[in-house]
């Protein structure tokens, strides 16, 4: 263990870089200032750069023709801390036990970033060069949806080219196993509102006569799916690209079971997509979820109304080749065919982006699995995440490049809870991992 | 026109006694005693009773053995009167328009219930005496649900001994057409819990391997009907007493019409049971309606979680002879045999009452249509309602008598609403509505 690297890691987490919050914009920048500090202390070119929001920070080494450019992100902002009192120790004093560190932005993402730079600060010092050409950008404002990297990606798009993006904000799936996650799955949210009379209407007098759009928006989030929990929007499936055999067997290998699934959710039982697993449903197939369902009376015991109106939030997760926009396409269809009578419905499209999947046997892909075995023990997990990371797509739209997703987040590290801690295993890990794979990268 | 008998309504609508409001207490006291002192000046013998709540104004005339006694309920206390912005005048200071007066409880229920005290006092001031035994009871707390009726009946059970009861406080199917409620739906509500996971879950990380308890909801509520609006819980049916031919012939020639339905529902086009009118689905069919769905995330845009929990407030309007307890326990079932996989479901079951209906050929019911016939041109309509009157239930189960419900309120009369009023045809109507019934009784 290396003192100068903790010390480090506890000085970055002393600040309170909350994003959301203005009354930390002094943080903001104290925190950006610092971390600019510490690239240029490591050894690259380091700059405070606007952004339209918090700024971000960029750090180069010095760029040379001929050699593959690596662009390594993060991000420097961090989840409000709330609610303070259900952590054991101040979120904001970085508090040492065992083998981690507790505090907010721990893994998410200050700890992970950290680490690149200083894997960066570790090369250079023993070779006196990078074997690539690197971009490092820390942005402030991830934790709010990044509103301003796309512009600034975009602004600075000759600056920033680069052939891959390393990005070290996912999850590994256990303790010591490099995790290398080559797939997301892409989002198209619609809301349905559903409308009958022009008000409530008293059931009594009635009843019987009008349809209830509450009644009719559970007729049509019924019509999603079968009973066996296939999504029945006609068209649905026609997209969608396999999962393929080598991504099955190698699925069924890794340490993701059922029971595990059961305790985090806390569900009475896994219910899915038939013929499919457990990580096959919810890394590689699309689903159909009701985020919020809606309408008449919502207080305590009864009041006997039949609702003017109701509303479902529908989201749907899509994988490989589905596209959002042919997907909120068919589920407008499906509606208007599922619409009971004596109602109208309307469907508003909420945000969407398409999934996202690298071939990880591609020469990165092969560098990135290069990297992860030679800095934990065994052979890397290849898998998927079943959320979105929008960032992702950014760059994939902006600068044309893919993405290297090498969580060192562990299961139990508590991201936007109280408690948030780092394996400080996966810290030193980290840096390793950072110097591994540029190597890697050199050498493909 | 009486000028006295009007002014006598104007000064009964000038008190803001309005129940549900502590700082009214004191009106409701003073506006008690004014219709006690009313009712006595009418030649009743009158007295104000304490109902643990607020109190109870009970009016006689002298009781002879020999011949029948009508007991007439209505109401003192009224709805409150916002929002006031929405008034043309006061709500407490009553406005003479036309052929209406518009005043908080000109329709519901003073303008009715004063007719009859008045209509008493014509024909003790006629004939000496009226021709049964007549017994006044109007309480204060119709308008938050009668919650010390039952107790006060209960408790002078034997004083409050009666025939048959006459109730002013239902509708009038258009003006000048006497109507004869002679049947009401009963109720039975449950409301059913939906769970499934622990907490609300990420859609992406979980969505695809846990049932989502909105989805759950959803298909357990569409289950409750086929797609021609037709119940669908096992049994549902099997009680229903059917329409009799005679109240269908006599319903279709009735001025109730679709397009009528319509207006006043705002709904875009009606929609209910396969072969049933507008009429007969409003008044005689048993109906399941959800007054309330409710689950995961409520307000604008998105949040895309798997809810932990969803919910659905079900009432069942019920007609002779369904049982509400064994209404209850069949949706129970019903509910249990179509939940999805991957939830748990709770039914807790809300309150209840049957269905209630008379016979408007027996010899009050006949009683009924004489005086509606005598006091109104042509001839009544003989209807019943889709909603529940409780108190109706509770004089049957505590004094065991039926209650012809003589109804004086118009479509339009505003009840509960702002510029709420009543047809002064319809007030000297009642006046002479009362002393036409009490004839008829007697004569019965």
């Amino acid at each position: 263990m290396n003192q100068a690297q903790l010390d480090d890691l506890i000085a970055y987490l002393r600040f309170p870089s909350v994003s959301t919050d203005s009354r930390h914009a002094g943080d903001m920048k104290a925190c950006a200032d610092w971390l600019r500090g510490k690239m240029a202390e490591q050894g690259l070119d380091a700059e405070i750069r606007e952004t339209g929001g918090h700024p971000a920070v960029v750090g180069k080494n010095e760029h040379r023709a001929g050699r593959p450019t690596v662009m390594i992100y993060g991000h420097y902002d961090v989840q409000p801390a709330d609610p303070l009192e259900l952590w054991a120790s101040p979120p904001f004093e970085p508090r040492i036990d065992g083998d981690k560190i507790y505090a907010r932005g721990a893994t998410d993402n200050k700890g992970q970033n950290l680490a690149h730079v200083l894997g960066l600060g570790e090369e250079l010092a023993a070779a006196g060069d990078l074997p690539v050409n690197v971009t490092v950008l820390v942005e402030g404002e991830e934790e709010i949806g990044s509103p301003n990297l796309a512009g600034f990606l975009e602004a600075n798009k000759e600056e920033l080219a680069c052939d891959v993006i390393a990005v070290s904000d996912t999850g590994m799936l256990a303790p010591g196993m490099g995790t290398f996650t080559y797939g997301l799955r892409g989002i198209a949210c619609t809301e349905l509102r559903v409308k009958g009379p022009s008000m409530d209407l008293h059931s009594g007098v009635f009843g019987g006569t009008v349809a209830n759009p509450a009644t009719a928006v559970a007729r049509i989030v019924a019509s999603l799916h079968d009973g066996e929990g296939r999504i029945a929007v006609e068209g649905f499936y026609d997209k969608v690209a396999p999962l393929q055999d080598w991504e099955r067997e190698a699925w069924a290998s890794l340490p993701v079971h059922e029971a595990e699934t059961l305790g985090l959710t806390g569900a009475p039982e896994l219910f899915g997509e038939a013929g499919f697993s457990d990580a096959e449903r919810r890394w590689a197939r699309p689903t159909a979820e009701v985020n919020g369902i809606g309408g008449g009376y919502q207080g305590e015991g009864s009041k006997t109304v039949i609702p003017a109106e109701a509303f479902a939030k529908l989201s749907f997760r899509l994988v490989p080749d589905q596209d959002p926009a042919e997907v909120i396409d068919l589920v407008r269809r499906h509606v208007e065919r599922h619409t009971p009578a004596g109602v109208t419905v309307e469907c508003v499209p909420g945000h969407s982006g398409p999934a996202y999947v690298m071939d990880p046997q591609s020469g990165y892909g092969k560098a990135a699995q290069a990297a992860l075995r030679a800095t934990f023990s065994g052979e890397p997990a290849l898998i998927r995440e079943g959320g979105s990371i929008p960032i992702v797509q950014t760059f994939k739209d902006v600068l044309g490049a893919d993405t290297l997703l090498l969580g060192l987040a562990l299961p139990d590290c508590q991201i936007h809870a109280p408690n948030e801690n780092f394996s400080l295993e996966n810290y030193f890990g980290g840096i390793r991992l950072n110097r591994e794979l540029l190597r890697a990268i050199a050498a493909g």
